[in-house]
């Protein structure tokens, strides 16, 4: 246990637990840490679908960048009601559930599910981005910091995130604090050279034109760049950590998040086009992030730009946490409606929910390991899924302010139902868009998902069925005693032991003994003088003792027969089959003997019944103390 | 099991081994193999060692070859004698055994399990470089093809080789058919062109010289060469299995054997000598075995070419097989000896000692993957191994002779310590000429497995003192029943058969639910009703019911603590922990409920005592019939 302690920390008292309590101030790093740093990848995603335009792809950015941003105020209208009617927290999957059933309930489940993994994967690995943008010798390691960058975030949620909400202002501020800074010395640059500006770093030369614009293009742009929005539903999941009035400083919240966005969206956008940015192909050398070209341009390469450009790694690394908040918790409420194993339901030695993270962090790190850590290959992968999840939540409020029907329910619904259907078209926009670049991965991994939910469930319907009982126990003092097994190999001290418990549960006992080829006269004359006379001696039957010939040598497979055809022939009886154990003091003496007695076990949990019972008869040993057996033997016999 | 036995066959009663009887014509290629095969790569090996000396070196592989042929004809007249002493099979282990007692033979024992991993290694490798040699373009895929050809031997040898000896009379016969036909050939075109023979295919270039001559090199050329004499110990080994007069056949299969090598050896260093090969760097492009360059040389890249290459890939992945054959064995006997884990002597489906081949695979293929499966790189830990278990063997046999002293004994000393010295000192000059290179290897290991060997050996001795028993048993028909313990989770029919088979055992009963949160009512209620009701209806005593808090939400904890406790406190009685399990009809639907049973079970048998004894208790679930189990139950019932 000792790793463990030093590796996650000491277990944590389940009456240790407190909500948190927070405002705005603390709640926009908590909630809006994923959404505001998609500022960070989004532009860029769409940007780099533009290199084949050459520079003439720079002057879409804005058109582009105007529509995510109207979808953006219309989502964000959309989750200021929801706020308002789950103040108890309205995860899509809750409001799915609630409103629409269970069918569409998994879908947003299995939506959610697929976007948090990539928000973790995408997240570590434009982090990573922004540090090899930075120190470009560290470009062929780009998988292997992802991954330890995964592994220190999986250690920090095994710990419990208690008061993450204060770790994580600085670097938030920090990178929406610079990032601002760095829009607005842009366009004051901008405005005294006559809109114009000469970058103080060098660009990378513009790609050459090698396709024409068209409407096909500019429709995957969009596609790429709506992955700015993802992250914005974190404040409805999260309604009930705010101080009171919860609604009203959740919604406040968000509001502050969304405008943040907005500002940071049209700002680099619209420097992208003053500029000229081109993007870089990521993953291959000379690459460099938008924002790292952006910030150079502006500021030059100094300490600001480290610094911009460490916030930016943090915040991003960070916002893969977000899901390894999320994760956990949504597997939690799947699985406490039985679709997930109730592992997910467990919590940990330090409250949190250890599988939920556990899995999160596997499945993430061979996204990583599988795509090379490079975001652009992620990010078809991304944009379906959240905003799947978007669509179902809007839809489900809009049923939910039908069955309702406050005084301007028509109204809410309204709003709701225009934010539900934009984001179904973005989400049929992005499937139509990404298909070939990988969307159909998405689309393969939902359906299997819910198919694996209802796997599941039934799973545990039927377990429940056919264990639930209303019938009362039936004493059994009465009837027949159960038949012992006793395999038996040589006579030893274990094999007393064994016997010796044996005779106590029932008169009726059988030692076998597997005879792979030689024949040992030995057991039988030991057996003769150390069972069968004192057990005569003490006016008792003594045990029946059979000799199962082996000629193919198998031990197990001829005594689980015998056992099996003894159960078929007393069809009323229970069998107990008793099992020698030598347990030793190191686990690596195990080897030295053979784990029959395990195999056995085993052997006949699968192929045995409900009236077949194992017992283990442990003797224990150890190699110290075997020179003063003989005192503990006197003991024992006193 | 199916797949078992596609892959390595049905069982094999035990009745139907029968004893092998050959002679000389078969004898050779099955104790042959490994010998001869070694032509292919001594020569070589010790080439390899000239290349610094650049056109020169070539000269100075003749007298080298010299001593090796006189240092095998001694060792050829040591193993005769071993031959006529020990008829029933003379290997260096047993001979060491008896006549020099426990520690040489561990020696021997350790050596020669390095040397035959070694042995596994070096044919592979070698074959898989007379390969690459013939189709350079498969270089890059060496280790891949060595891993191939090793798992196609291990399934061989696993599946038994009953009729291996006609099997390897083809290759061998071809392979030392097709090298003396080479060699005369050679000879021929020598003594027409004067002394001076053009090679029919180009010679790689010669190496520039970069050393001058040293007795040094010369040494280490010595060293690298003698691993052309491993394998001829072979015939002693297994005398047993020639015909009668088996010692007098082994003998002349032994003589054969020798002739052939030494024939082949002297032939392979003249030819080089003359045509003025020098070995290439192996591993690198452009690499070839030395026998292709010869044949090449000597007869073009013909039909004839391929077909001596084709052999030679097939004799050095066989002499592989040798290795095969006898490692098992000599773990056996090590193993009969309680020197290495008893597994060892117990034989699998197929009669062979499954676990010595598998051992042996998985050595082999780390060996090989270490060392880029590159014959050069493993020959520094070759030759030590095999000359020790030599040495050993010889000067048992001195002892041998002294202790039986027959007619012409001490003529017979002589023999075998002239061997003796010999070998001996090869011994120690291979150790220092090969120590940087790896030789340390061996010689860091060999005592490592010695160590192995005498801590087995003691724990088994340990093991037998602590289990042997000269008691009677003592039938527990009087005294205290054990009390039983039963963990209860929720009121369900797996927990209510655990319940009927508690009071079967025992009136004693105490059910344990551990509570890690929130209070369940509802079993308090369900066991007033189904348990304690029924108990007082049938006028027994109902079971306790104890209710253990778990602050920190661990189940298995308190449960074991609450065991070891009561074990504590009745230190008189037996207590017996009834474990209800469910099992169902699918592996991976194991995953979908805890394992809190097998982690109680398991956590119980380490941390527990004598006394305490676990039972499964198996619930039998399967998910088509949960609909027909009102039906089940009724028939129970009945």
């Amino acid at each position: 246990m000792n790793i463990l302690d030093l590796l996650v920390g000491k277990p944590i008292l389940t009456s240790d637990e407190r909500a948190e309590q927070i405002g705005p101030a603390r709640g926009i790093p908590i909630f809006g840490l994923d959404g505001l740093s998609s500022a960070a990848y989004g532009p860029e995603a769409a940007l780099s679908l533009l290199i084949p335009l050459g520079l003439l792809g720079v002057q879409y950015i804005v058109p582009v960048s105007a529509a995510i941003i109207t979808l953006l105020v219309i989502v964000y209208f959309s989750y200021r009601q929801t706020i308002a009617a789950y103040p108890s927290g309205g995860g899509s999957y809750t409001v799915a559930r609630y409103n629409l059933g269970a069918f569409p309930s998994l879908l947003a489940a299995a939506a959610l599910l697929t976007d948090y993994i990539l928000t973790a994967a995408v997240g570590i690995s434009a982090g990573v981005g922004a540090l090899v943008s930075a120190a470009p010798s560290l470009l062929p390691h780009t998988v292997a910091i992802c991954v330890g960058i995964l592994f220190i975030i999986t250690i920090i949620n095994l710990r419990g995130v208690r008061e993450a909400g204060v770790a994580f202002m600085l670097p938030t501020y920090l990178f929406v604090g610079t990032l601002l800074i760095t829009i607005a010395g842009g366009l004051v640059r901008t405005l005294l050279s006559g809109g114009h500006p000469a970058p103080l770093a060098a660009l990378p030369p513009p790609p050459a034109m090698t396709q024409a614009v068209s409407f096909w293009l500019l429709l995957k742009v969009f596609s790429s760049g709506c992955t700015a929005l993802t992250g914005v539903e974190a404040v409805s999941n999260g309604v009930k950590a705010f101080r009171e009035p919860g609604v009203k400083n959740a919604q406040r919240t968000l509001t502050i998040i969304i405008f943040l966005l907005a500002l940071l969206l049209a700002g680099i956008s619209y420097l992208v086009k003053v500029y000229g940015f081109a993007a870089t192909d990521p993953g291959k050398p000379g690459y460099q992030s938008l924002l790292s070209m952006l910030i150079a341009a502006v500021f030059g390469k100094g300490i600001f730009y480290y610094l911009t450009m460490a916030s930016i790694l943090l915040v991003l690394s960070l916002s893969a946490n977000t899901a390894f908040a999320d994760f956990p918790r949504l597997c939690k409420a799947i699985a406490s409606n039985n679709y997930l194993p109730h592992a997910f339901g467990y919590r940990g030695r330090r409250l949190v929910y250890t599988y939920g993270i556990v899995v999160l962090a596997v499945l993430t790190a061979l996204l990583l390991v599988v795509f090379g850590g490079v975001t652009d290959n992620l990010i078809p992968l991304y944009a379906v899924g959240a905003f799947l999840a978007f669509t179902l939540s809007q839809f489900g409020m809009v049923v939910h302010w039908r069955k309702n029907r406050g005084p301007h329910w028509f109204k809410s619904a309204l709003v709701n139902g225009l934010g539900g259907c934009v984001t179904g078209i973005t989400v049929i926009v992005v499937l139509i868009a990404k298909f070939a670049e990988g969307a159909w991965i998405t689309l393969l991994f939902i359906p299997m998902l819910i198919f694996f939910f209802r796997r599941v469930r039934r799973h545990y319907h039927a377990v429940l069925v056919a264990t639930t009982s209303s019938e009362a126990v039936a004493p059994a003092t009465h009837g027949q005693p159960p038949i012992v097994i006793v395999p038996v190999d040589r006579w030893s001290r274990i094999c007393k032991q064994a016997l010796e418990f044996a005779s106590r549960i029932s008169p009726e006992i059988i030692a076998i003994h597997v005879e792979p080829g030689e024949h040992s006269e030995l057991l039988r004359e030991d057996w003769e003088r150390y069972v069968e006379r004192p057990f005569e001696e003490a006016g008792s039957e003594p045990p029946q003792f059979v000799i199962l010939p082996s000629p193919y040598r198998f031990i197990i497979i001829p005594l689980v027969q015998y056992i099996l055809d003894l159960s078929e022939k007393h069809p009323d009886r229970r069998i107990v089959v008793v099992i020698p154990e030598l347990v030793e003091d190191h686990w690596y003496e195990y080897f030295l003997h053979n784990q029959r007695g395990r195999l056995l076990e085993w052997t006949m949990l699968v192929r045995g019944n409900e009236r077949i019972f194992t017992v283990s008869s442990p003797y224990y040993i150890s190699e110290k103390a075997w020179s003063a057996r003989p005192k503990a033997e006197e003991s024992k016999k006193a």
